[in-house]
């Protein structure tokens, strides 16, 4: 396959080196483009991936390659998702079909799949201060001496890490260039006053030609020269206002300029290099470009799943359940319907985590903040110091940047927020960056905090309305993809707060899952009592804090095992609050869930059987501790 | 003592209510301005406090509070040290001397305290987002019918989300008043660009003519109308250059304005919140203005011990061993002598940190990067990747808002970082927002990284040390105050990784503490063995991650009981890893910590013993958990 496919993009295949892109001609830059263009659809038609955001940035890639020598100069990528192109032209030609696929290369950049990946991102507005540390420490003598030059999206310069960075490279006058591709999107339409401005922002001739006339009109004003600079200075807001923000950050400001003319790229980039100091070069593009459906549906190009590469048509899905996501959303409008105080805040992710129907039913209740979690976060907290009843929904990786605010904001003073986490647990083929393993364990240690996780789709209905009768910050989580397909309740109920449900009584062994965990609990005791005869207890534990500490007790009492299992990584997570529960008690505890590592990317199925939380390998690892034999369940490794 | 206290500042005394307020003479002003003062200064001088920057708001505050009417208007001030002031205008000068005193009134503001405290903060530059949710809830019908209005030091305004905030006020056209209180200092000097051009603004009357005559002379050339916006938009950079960045992001600028003249403050508000929408007032004030003492020495001010009011020299210490900060502050010189790779980054905290040290030996190789944690790891990832060993120094409780990059940036990409965690722990008087007892629980669920804490500021150098020989991310925590006396080490040690120290072989019961904790089980064996004539084993765990887990799973077979002891939280903690260590063992233990609570403000030996943490209370719980019989050990409740 990989022959075959690179046979597919001769002048790809035959690109030995970025150092060859210097010399070729445009018509040959053109036709680099256009098999660029033809791997990445025709991979990511199979794979999946993010297409949109790779396609903008063809010429981008090739002129910062032709102008720059990677990795002596250092090209750092934000996110890393438009990042397909520079993965074709540094030798991951014959890999790329790999793309995402568990084993192959990483949808993301990763400093161990090349030296030209400078670092490996996944979450937005970090790439200004990797920049700024790159350049602050080549000034001191380490690391390549060669140019810094960083991209960053619209998108992710709404992140306030990225003005931090932005704040201290103009200090320093640190020599970075930031290169702003600007395509008017992040992963839907982009929010915030920034975004506004700079879509005004065109190259016009018009005020070009105003800011030369007020120039000659000025130099008629009587005390000219000391007034030179400061006209200079004024005029520079007339040529482009983001020019004025950016400068006033101390950065030298380059733009607009259009971001799929190779040659206009490269110049700019020469020259911003050549200048030293901070400087930003402007660069409009449009994501998906050179791909019609792409261009056409931009939100669902953006993380695409596979597709028909000559329609674009997505491939025909099997029939599955309704995802936790879209549960999650329609219950939010019920909940929503029934009481005007209820208002959603998301940051920068709206279908991703199923606001569109909250966007659609109640627009004057739904804010996308852009890629700003912090500031999502204490937004919500004064929406509820007003008396209203916010539900924050982010992706649980996301909402780590949040947790700050969480802790002092929301848990401190107890106001009565709803964290609707999404994407808990392994989210799949974004791997590390994205797989949300750590919430549990940041989450409960916060006082004041009520955390939880429904077993299926309908007990999210029940949580949420639950959640929204608490006075004071709940958090609740649930796992990206389908549920299982139970019944979806029409008259949510309030569940008792800390108290697990016991889903079946059994003998020797109890079972406790969390959240997904009580799915695979639930599913497990049937294999071990085929395989053993064994009839576990099966508990689905739904509050993590407050735990249900009394029947914690009376299963370590009562059981020659307790067995915990939940789909995060065992240090400090759920099971580590049972044991807790139980410590002083002469009990047997085995915790059960994600090994103390990143896990990579991969379908989620496979990585669960690879952290040994398949329910077979469940019942497998329980037959074993208990000490009995089993037929016909598989032995874990 | 609250009464003669209060008769000494009889207008303030005689105050009912803010609306009082409005219709006083400026002459009243003056003469309450100079009550507050003075009442703030006896006040701080006896319990220690935020001086600085609440007296230099005392004109501001009652600007504010002559124009809106609290709590109808909400008036947010960021972090709250700065609103003594607003305490005093607001019904707590009879208990303003119990200033920071356990059972007190708090240094920060608190909703509990009062409901002119709209929020309770701690943590910078969250008030923007407040305030934007505050508006756009009243927007939608909620809470009172007033104007919202913020107050933000321009230290804060470092801070990401004070960007992320404006930047979603702008878009949504919020009805906020940002009233920016620039005196060009957070905590010391104020760094950035931002910070450099805020300090280049002052009402320059050259400048304003050369805009009049800008604006005539245009009015010459001719096709004026087209033109005549755009002049204006260019103008308004002339007029002042940060008005531009405001502006960029939607805000209409007003000022600078002297900010101790409280008519001219009063002026611009009235008129920023009859104009709607996002408005930006930018005052200039002077820390501390006042009280000479404060004016002259703005850091040691800024967080004030108790002192002498007449002098503002500080009250005589009693001789005390050198701090952990300063012992870090003087072995990290000590490390960069030697390594000329080693590279120091701290956010806004160089002296709280002992940074200032690193300053003066190598000031190339210090970084204050702002208020702006996030950007400043992030920043020291891209140190680390061109080779060099960055040491992150600062407090837990801030070190929260960098959680996602110490995932995502540091840990995932396995970069060596040392993050050198000061104020682990109880902090004292400056409560809740301050303490550092969240750190175990979401440090040690991260892969990859090394989480470790001292016994002693000895063990302290041997651990920088041997941090910065690791491969990796490296956290080290360490508490407040003074170290125990210890001979300092003057050749550190590269400590086995992941291996605890047996202190005393005993038998029965083993105390076995983290960090702070470690010295606790120490003096509390003695007073165990005096009391019970029980001799425990007692092990200093150096490390929570790696734990010493073969260590761990000896003692708990060895011994009928284990006690882990940690001055943190107990959800997720240190005692939490141990207990994952042997959950498979029929093993008792007994995790020592502070409880699921915030934890107020109180001297830090006050709020041990309310934890039961003192070595005396845990002896006796752990005699109590033994069933030994004690004499002369105080029962713990």
């Amino acid at each position: 396959m990989s022959s075959q496919f690179s046979a597919r993009y001769p002048t790809l295949s035959s690109l030995t080196g970025t150092d060859a892109l210097r010399n070729m001609s445009d018509a040959q830059l053109a036709a680099l483009a256009a098999e660029m263009r033809g791997a990445i659809v025709e991979t990511v038609a199979q794979t999946g991936g993010h297409l949109g955001a790779s396609l903008g940035t063809v010429e981008l890639t090739l002129a910062l390659h032709c102008e720059l020598s990677s990795p002596t100069d250092r090209i750092i990528w934000d996110v890393g998702h438009q990042a397909y192109g520079h993965k074709l032209l540094t030798g991951r030609l014959d890999d790329f079909h790999t793309l995402r696929q568990h084993g192959g290369i990483s949808g993301f950049l990763r400093r161990e799949e090349s030296e030209h990946d400078v670092m490996g991102a996944g979450h937005a507005s970090t790439s200004i201060s990797y920049a700024v540390g790159l350049a602050e420490a080549r000034r001191r003598g380490h690391g390549p001496d060669g140019a810094v030059v960083c991209v960053i999206g619209d998108g992710a310069l709404t992140g306030g890490m990225a003005y931090e960075g932005l704040n201290q490279a103009g200090a320093h006058d640190s020599p970075v260039v930031v290169i702003l591709n600007d395509n008017g999107m992040s992963i839907g339409q982009n929010v915030g006053a920034l975004s506004s401005m700079l879509q005004r922002a065109r190259v016009d001739t018009t005020l070009t030609k105003v800011r030369e006339e007020i120039e000659r009109a000025v130099s008629r004003i009587p005390g000219g020269d000391y007034m030179g600079s400061h006209i200079r200075d004024a005029t520079k807001a007339l040529w482009f206002e983001s020019g004025a923000l950016f400068e006033s950050l101390g950065f030298a400001y380059l733009g607009p300029i259009d971001g799929h003319d190779v040659s206009a790229v490269r110049k700019a980039v020469r020259s911003a290099v050549h200048r030293g100091g901070p400087v930003l070069v402007h660069v409009k593009t449009t994501k998906g470009k050179g791909y019609e459906p792409a261009e056409d549906h931009i939100e669902a190009m953006h993380g695409a799943t596979p597709f028909d590469p000559v329609s674009g048509k997505a491939a025909p899905k099997k029939p599955a359940p309704p995802a936790y996501t879209e549960v999650f959303g329609r219950a939010l409008v019920a909940e929503a319907d029934a009481n005007d105080r209820v208002v959603a805040i998301t940051a920068a992710m709206l279908k991703g985590t199923g606001l569109q129907y909250m966007q659609d039913a109640h627009p004057d209740r739904t804010f996308d903040v852009g890629i700003a979690e912090q500031h999502g976060v204490v937004f919500a907290c004064g929406l509820a110091i007003a008396g209203m009843r916010p539900v924050c929904a982010m992706y649980s990786t996301f909402l780590q940047r949040a947790f700050d605010p969480i802790v002092h904001d929301a848990a401190l003073q107890k106001l009565p927020i709803v964290f609707a986490i999404d994407r808990g647990g392994l989210v799949g083929d974004d791997g590390p960056t994205h797989h949300g393993t750590f919430d549990i364990a940041y989450l409960r240690s916060v006082p004041n905090l009520t955390v939880m996780a429904p077993m299926d789709e309908a007990e999210l209905v029940h949580m949420l309305h639950t959640a929204l009768t608490i006075d004071g910050p709940t958090a609740l989580r649930y796992p990206r993809g389908a549920g299982t397909g139970v019944a979806i309740p029409t008259a949510p109920q309030a569940l008792p707060i800390g108290r697990a449900q016991v889903l079946a009584e059994g003998e020797r062994v109890a079972l406790v899952g969390y959240g997904y965990g009580a799915l695979i609990a639930a599913t497990a005791a049937d294999h071990l009592t085929e395989s053993t005869g064994v009839t576990p207890t099966v508990v689905n534990a739904r509050f993590c804090k407050p735990l249900d500490r009394e029947m914690m007790r009376r299963l370590a009492s009562t059981h020659d095992l307790v067995v915990t299992i939940e789909d995060h990584v065992v240090q400090g997570g759920f099971g580590s609050a049972v044991l807790e529960a139980v410590a002083d008690l002469p009990s047997r505890v085995l915790t059960l869930g994600l090994p103390d590592q990143f896990i990579e990317h991969g379908h989620r199925d496979v990585l669960l059987a690879d952290a040994g939380l398949t329910p077979k390998q469940v019942a497998a690892t329980v037959a074993k501790a208990l000490g009995v034999s089993t037929e016909g369940v598989a032995a874990t490794a």
